[in-house]
């Protein structure tokens, strides 16, 4: 498979003029992140990507992880990866220098993050699992466990996992059943099973610090009784070095359609009579905590789609620029470079478009919560609109990258079934990417229930209103077509939808709940649209200043592709969301 | 993976009530076929299915297939599974009993196909492929081609391959380099490479008998220039019995990401001077004889979409009444089965009821197929509509095959991504239907220039005639609810699409390729719709001669579900035909 190359320019254009990041050179808290830095992580993250960790992505993905007692074996070629990763800083880029790492802001780290994923998602899925238990352990402010695991976990000399999952509990992580009994010496003994565990087994660092929910013995039920406890695969002694095996066993791997180079451990806690665990924070507490690396994992997880996407369109673009098939419809040429067909170009159009939209949403919300560190006025409007932003992109990202890769695939065509040429893995690798951290139903209805009907819609009012503002520079650009009346249409139906959800008292809540999934996907096009109409108006300021035109008239051609192939599909889901209990309380599903 | 299990009643209401077979019985060429005879052939066919075919279906998809010095050995069991279908006459089921064969109508078939492709479609490929041969040979007029070949391969002693592709021609099959040299005695030399052959090398029957595309010396150019050619494995002697090897090598196979237990195979002929073939029919006219295996490969194909989203719906609905989890979101109450979340439940309807209006459509097809042999005076209204119906079918369905995949893995939730479950075979399995025997693409195109410019709408216009006739009928049932205005607004921009395809002379065929798929998509839909009005007009017909009001009340549910959840699509894609070719121009692929 060929090696990724970061879409640099893609990048730097969207941080620059396109994402609220364009601001930050004057914003006094970002001043040296001028282009010249940016450009040279970016720069330097590229060549990481697309040399150490690209090569290993489809040797990964065949080889597998080896089990074996108890013992986890990633690919070849992991260990010393991970090695360099580490020993360049990457794992910590937006971590706090006092521990080791970087201290980068948001912004920068989607972009160098995306490259990752884009590279070798299986590999760096440890990087999120880091990022978010670091800031599970900032939040928590436990100086003790701070000083005892940040600054090793931080430079990526122990790793760590999050365990949630049971067999019985998933989605609803209130009813597992892992105890934690207190000791003496203010220590827990952990006892259950858990299953899907992200790298919770490897050969990658000295220790691995598992993050487990439990229960203590006399916890209220469900959710309100799960508390968060720091399990180490090695216990840690009194000088903070790994000392002797905790009583934590890998059962076994599971045998994945992808992702072949991530190990999904079954994890037995306490089978010799309990393993030692430090409580985070307070007791009752954890799945609270626990969301703030959630938060953390579905935002990288979204970015997954966008990763995925990008992969799969350096793969068409290049395979359609080479491979020669058929006749020029229009011209009659023959034996034509496939790029050339109407149909392949829009394939082709509809992945760069895509991407190019849910990645200047990712970089909006980074940026937003950038600003959140830094405009103290305005932190809550901005943390509103990342909560609100949350299960759209990672939803409606990770669905779109499914979708992508079918794409990819479709344009390699006969050669895109056969394992050889690494697209069938894109499609197998993004399969889990809308189950994992949240289903798209969960999303769904964290989105109706939780993000607009739980604050009255003043989130999606504030962005109701910021699209309608770039609608307004968008229509007053001197570019031609029938897409401004499309747009019109779709803030129009955007707002009757919003509006038909929060008209939804009790009596409506089975109809939201069967439109949820529609309602999402409308907003996540939505949003994409309004990216979009950004991303011309930029491109058409920037003519006054660039002669790169060619590229800039791209920008403009894409975005008026996206109006036209994407954004009318909101005119569909709009009408399926007002009317989405048709037939489904007349429906039995056992007849 | 649980086996499968025939949706009999399923079937059975839409071959009796639904599809055009319903008036069968009042045929005198049909009159055999009377409910009792049907429900034999589908009970018997039902349980060959799920007890033969269906538990070899995943064992098949890890065993995969062996190559081994031009040897492919096939997954255990299926060379006893291949002897028994083949004794139990089901290969021949459609095809003459002057040859072997049962005769049986198509309608019945197709419901019996179907069955096939749910249990096992790896294994049961050959049979699309045998069918479409011995048709070509009964097209072809040839007697002495008929007598040597047709018996063998009605009954399966020898089987076929269908031998187009080569790593320079695949969807541009006028582009083809393997010759064919006239000999004295009337016999041709073959040589060239072919690729993608399916099941043209394996153990399963004495004989192969390759149907091969190739030129001769003073062949014009292109796909005019292109003959068909009878190569058999071993050549057959005067008697008509397997003589030496013919020069035809099996290289390789292909490591694909699905259909494992079906050998994909490179083939090389004449690598030692020329491989004995004999000519079809005529020399030159080699892509009109395969189109009629073509045709019978996408309508076969087609119903993979159908098959695979039956055996997905199957699994899901069974795995959603076992496993519980979260509260059930309107009463409160925990650990409920999934089945019962507002979410999975549309799922489930959405699965169910895309298979529904699929098959449906299949049957209608099959139904036409069979009246176009016995009606003289409407033949070429009942073939104009299956030419029609042909790429809609195949493309729409295979499209919908692949989403029901990711659906049902969605329902799994982690566990569907697990390959033990079998459910990701589902998806692996179902990626290549939208290449194979014409990509996606490529059907769009043949249904906006050929079946409709091609013949001035007409078939088209006929097609409108029945959706509005019974569009009167299904909204003059007494069934509540918005969706008749929806359905009402489909026919209207139904209408619209088609008058701007119509509409468009040279000039307008660039946009029209640009968004030929979304056209054809959107036909699909409307297509599916159309169905879904029969259903319901039957169920409701049905309840006044049935005690089976629980089953034919959820028809009616899942029609009505299937108008708020599918048919609104049809708005988005008539928008998107309409300004398809916004930004294609502008945008140049090589900045």
């Amino acid at each position: 498979m060929a090696n990724y190359s970061a879409p640099l320019k893609d990048m730097s254009f969207l941080l620059k003029h396109v994402a609220d990041s364009r601001g930050f050179d004057q914003i006094e808290h970002f001043a040296d992140y001028d282009d010249g830095l940016v450009s040279a992580v970016l720069g330097e993250a590229s060549k990481f990507a697309g040399q150490v960790l690209s090569p290993l992505n489809q040797s990964g993905d065949v080889e597998g992880c080896h089990f074996n007692d108890g013992a986890v074996t990633t690919p070849q070629g992991w260990i010393d990866a991970y090695q360099q990763f580490c020993d360049n800083g990457w794992l910590g880029l937006a971590l706090p220098e006092e521990y080791g790492g970087q201290s980068l802001p948001r912004f920068i780290a989607a972009a160098v993050h995306e490259m990752w994923l884009s590279a070798n998602l299986s590999f760096v899925m440890f990087q999120a699992l880091t990022q978010g238990a670091a800031e599970i352990l900032l939040t928590a402010r436990d100086e003790r466990l701070k000083q005892r695991y940040l600054e090793k976990l931080v430079t990526g000399e122990w790793a760590t996992c999050m365990s949630l999952t049971e067999p019985g509990a998933g989605s609803d992580l209130g009813n597992i059943r892992t105890r934690a009994v207190p000791q003496e010496n203010g220590t827990y003994l952990i006892s259950g099973q858990k299953i899907y565990i992200t790298y919770g087994e490897h050969d990658l660092s000295e220790n691995i610090v598992h993050l487990v929910l439990a229960k203590t013995p006399d916890s209220p039920p469900g959710a309100k009784g799960v508390s968060l406890f720091i399990v180490p695969k090695y216990k840690v002694d009194e000088s903070g070095q790994c000392g002797e095996l905790n009583d934590v066993r890998c059962v076994s791997i599971e045998h994945k359609t992808g992702l072949h180079g991530s190990p999904t451990c079954s994890i037995s806690y306490g089978d010799e009579g309990g393993a030692t665990g430090e409580l985070v924070g307070e007791e009752n507490r954890g799945l609270e905590y626990m969301f703030i690396l959630m938060n953390e994992a579905r935002l990288s997880t979204g970015q997954q789609g966008v990763a995925i996407g990008e992969m799969g369109y350096q793969r068409a673009l290049e395979y359609s620029l080479e491979r020669t098939q058929g006749r020029d419809a229009l011209t009659g040429e023959t034996n034509v470079l496939i790029a050339r067909h109407p149909d392949v170009k829009r394939m082709l159009m509809g992945l760069r478009a895509q991407v190019t939209a849910l990645r200047a949403l990712s970089y909006q919300i980074a940026s937003r919560l950038d600003l959140a560190e830094v405009e103290s006025q305005d932190r809550a409007a901005h943390l509103r609109f990342v909560a609100l932003m949350t299960p759209i992109f990672k939803a409606f990202s990770t669905e779109s990258g499914n979708l992508m890769a079918g794409t990819t695939i479709q344009i390699f065509g006969g050669m895109g079934f056969v394992e050889e040429t690494g697209v069938a893995q894109l499609m197998r690798d993004i399969r889990v990417t809308t189950i994992y951290e949240g289903t798209t139903g969960i999303q769904a209805n964290d989105l109706v229930f939780r993000k607009i009907q739980g604050d009255q819609g003043e989130a999606l009012k504030e962005l109701m209103t910021d699209i309608e503002t770039d609608f307004a520079k968008y229509i007053a650009l001197d570019i031609a077509g029938c897409e401004k009346e499309m747009l019109a249409q779709m803030i129009e139906v955007l707002n009757e939808s919003v509006d038909y959800i929060l008209q939804q008292g009790k009596a409506g809540r089975e109809s939201l709940l069967c439109g949820a999934v529609n309602f999402l996907e409308l907003m996540g096009v939505a949003c994409c649209s309004w990216m979009m109409m950004r991303v011309a108006v930029a491109a058409y300021e920037q003519k006054a200043h660039s002669s790169d035109t060619a590229y800039l008239n791209n920008l403009i051609a894409l975005s008026r592709f996206y109006f036209a192939h994407f954004t009318p599909k909101v005119l569909a889901l709009h009408k399926t969301v007002i009317t989405a209990e048709a037939g489904i309380q007349d429906y039995q599903i056992e007849e």
